[in-house]
């Protein structure tokens, strides 16, 4: 007997709006961020966007494995370190969405 | 001679809050529109996602091959004829960002 398991991924939108003075210093902080991220077991995707028409607006779009690898992350040391930095170079918290794939 | 060219793609993330009473109304229009997008040719991404703690939320991510491609998108009859459908099931606006990847 087979058991068709169909694993579905988790995709995080998290998205930020950059003090205009601290939009180096948050890319210079994110580097390292991605650096530790990418290197987790859980990690598909790991990357800082920039909005076109926004250039303050700078989102983490990730893909983990599953919600324990989120999880993970969520508790690793890089994350735990670098966070609430980012968050001081910030106009307002972070938006975070995280999604499963409906369609 | 070789001149290396890096094409990054655009990245779309399309937040919907929609109404409780409207959500299978908005995935059965979106099924369409996935349907129609994905065939085109400059889609490299087009599905649709739910928030895992407000199932209301339903999102949008799709990558593009370039700025055209989410042109050509934007004008499409798929796209013109069911985004004014969708609008319809919604508390307010979608949020559209549009990115290219820095990091």
């Amino acid at each position: 007997m087979y058991r068709l398991v169909i694993l579905l991924t988790i995709r995080v939108v998290a998205k930020n709006q950059v003090k205009p003075e601290k939009i180096q210093e948050f890319m210079d902080l994110c580097e390292k961020l991605v650096e530790g991220s990418i290197k987790e077991e859980g990690c598909i995707e790991y990357g800082v966007y920039q909005e076109l028409e926004n250039s303050g607006i700078l989102t983490m779009l990730e893909e983990w494995k599953d919600e324990s690898s989120l999880d993970e992350h969520l508790n690793s040391s890089h994350f735990r370190e670098i966070f609430p930095l980012l968050s001081e170079c910030l106009e307002k918290d972070t938006e975070i969405n995280v999604y499963r794939k409906k369609l």
